[in-house]
């Protein structure tokens, strides 16, 4: 990991975001504030809701400023009504555009989504040289953790926003495993150069040819390859990667129900379980989706975390130190210094074509918005 | 499910196909012919092998027609060496062509996937009125199973393909949950009909208004919903498909690995573990590959089973008894029939445009192949 930046690390938190609103993202802040002391918060949201649950943390409301808000986003609002009531005046915007301001250095939010996506990109835009933006989240491996990308910003994706993704995920992946070049891998449904979509052979040639220096580029790697941690990086498209993602976290569930099932049945077991329970504990430790929490989204002028809106306390901590993590050791200067290297390959075309497709976005993506921007 | 065909059901297996060839393949066929004794086989492959083993299964060995092929297709050929190497001559090939020829009404073979689609499909061609293959898997749910496809045959779907595939999936699922009206979702990054890509909400469009006699449309389903078991029948093209499946077989090996390794770690875990072990025998049962052993080849005109190449003999009888089910229950009828209903929906351009983007095929798809056909 390079050089952190030093001084204090500002983040604005949407305090209203997620299931529990400031009873979980309070708690959480003050988590983080424990293990990183040098960590400010501007909170938005109902200040008489946040007031209460920083009573409960001297620490934190020493570091704290609370910014009043009458709105909130609730989880079930479509992205374009989100705008249309919470532009300019929600919790969730005014998190995002305190860094617009440059009065906080990052955003995280638990609230939904596609809310949080649409108004990321029209408070936020995106970087120079960026077409579309990712979402890219920590999945649990054999070998630690890797970064997928894209699970679920955008639906579609030309080579060229392939290879953008190898490039951002990898300045990404710098900074949360500390290793210089990390490896990425293209999904496909083979190893074999032949197979695939052609979006998805033309980014591997244009990555294997670039050589770039601040990632090693492994080539294709197939859906099993990402348990076992093969790559560092994972590239796949929005719309297959976010089925995958959702599939995966299906199949995790569907095993712990099996297990806990299939031990409730009988008093052997039962019995078991109390022998065995510090390897259950290990396990469930080893699957608890609260420690890799916090997706970021990348290709914005700006750091935004996404934490999952069920998170409890110690979730949304992971989700602050993933933005922390992301300020302190400079994810945008990564991943422009890397675009530089990549020199011919920018599109001449990549500009903030924003508004294009919103309306076609998954995962609780922009939804209909059709209205003005 | 509608009154089985009657008389014996003549089954053509693919004896060196998988990692274990006959030695696997004539006790599974033995299995199967225990529970259904109305089968028959021929049996393709090294005759020597296959008698050897036959010697062992007199039942077996009375219902079998042993036929010697001196040529049989490794795991790692690609489709277009497989095509060169074994056209007409190959275990696989002449299994498949007995289809074809009208000797065997079902095949079935664990060898290569990408190897066995390309010669089904220059062997059998495709259905009247279907453009593509898909390949149908069994996908074990919180209910019970669901069939999902297209989970590798194809890369890319317009919406008439979807269409078609919600069809055959059905028409499969009829026979193998004997429900009448199978419901179908179609996999998208949210349940909104906003969302998605548009050949996705094209085809929802075609299957709400179509209103079909033997489905019932579901709409949108998520990843999530595949381990729930939402619906019957769970449709995708093909690259998001295979992506998903060894995704999620890549989960649920590492969380058995991660269990195993738990338990192993410490003294009163393993103690615990033989207490519980009752409990462990029935999620290993829950989650045993061979009992969903056996994925259809849709959209071809016969009938192919893939099996899987490291199954055993009790895997292997499960795919032979997928087949058995095909063919009594009439799956190439209800396909004809399903394809008749949707009227208007059948496609004018739809031919055997089997050679086309051969070159382009997933998991194991037909690869390289340029060469003649």
């Amino acid at each position: 990991m390079s050089t952190p930046t030093t001084g204090q690390v500002r983040l604005s938190l949407d305090a209203m975001g997620g299931d529990h609103g400031p009873s979980v993202v309070i708690p959480g802040a003050a988590l983080a504030l424990e293990r990183h002391p040098d960590i400010q918060f501007l909170l938005y949201g109902d200040s008489t809701a946040i007031e209460a649950e920083l009573a409960r943390f001297p620490a934190l409301k020493a570091k704290a400023e609370v910014r009043h808000t009458d709105v909130s986003i609730t989880m079930e609002e479509k992205p374009s009504q989100a705008l249309r009531r919470g532009r300019f005046k929600s919790s969730m915007w005014q998190s995002i555009d305190a860094v617009k301001k440059d009065e906080a250095h990052a955003a995280v939010s638990a609230g939904n989504t596609g809310a949080l996506m649409a108004m990321s990109r029209f408070c936020l835009r995106m970087m120079q040289g960026i077409d579309r933006p990712a979402l890219a989240c920590l999945w649990p491996t054999a070998r630690g953790e890797s970064i997928v990308l894209d699970v679920g910003a955008s639906i579609g994706a030309e080579a060229e926003n392939l290879v953008d993704m190898a490039i951002m995920g990898s300045a990404m992946a710098r900074i949360v495993f500390d290793i210089e070049r990390p490896s990425v891998g293209l999904l496909n449904v083979g190893v074999e150069e032949v197979k695939g979509v052609e979006q998805v052979k033309e980014a591997a040639r244009i990555l294997r040819e670039a050589n770039l220096p601040n990632l090693s580029y492994h080539g294709f790697i197939e859906g099993d390859d990402i348990g076992r941690g093969t790559t560092d990086v994972v590239v796949i498209e929005g719309f297959a990667g976010n089925i995958m993602l959702k599939t995966a976290e299906g199949t995790a569930k569907q095993i712990a129900d099996y297990l806990k099932a299939a031990i409730g049945r009988s008093f052997w077991a039962k019995i078991g379980y109390l022998f065995a329970r510090g390897a259950f504990a290990a396990l469930k430790a080893k699957m608890d989706p609260r420690a890799v929490n916090g997706a970021v989204f990348l290709g914005l002028d700006g750091i935004v975390v996404k934490s999952h809106g069920g998170t409890d306390a110690m979730g949304y901590a992971s989700a602050i130190e993933v933005a922390y993590d992301m300020v302190k050791y400079e994810l945008l200067a990564k991943i422009t210094k890397a675009l530089a290297d990549r020199g011919e390959w920018v599109l001449p075309g990549a500009s903030t074509r924003m508004v294009e497709a919103m309306d076609n976005q998954p995962a609780g993506g922009a939804g209909e918005m059709t209205e003005g921007s």
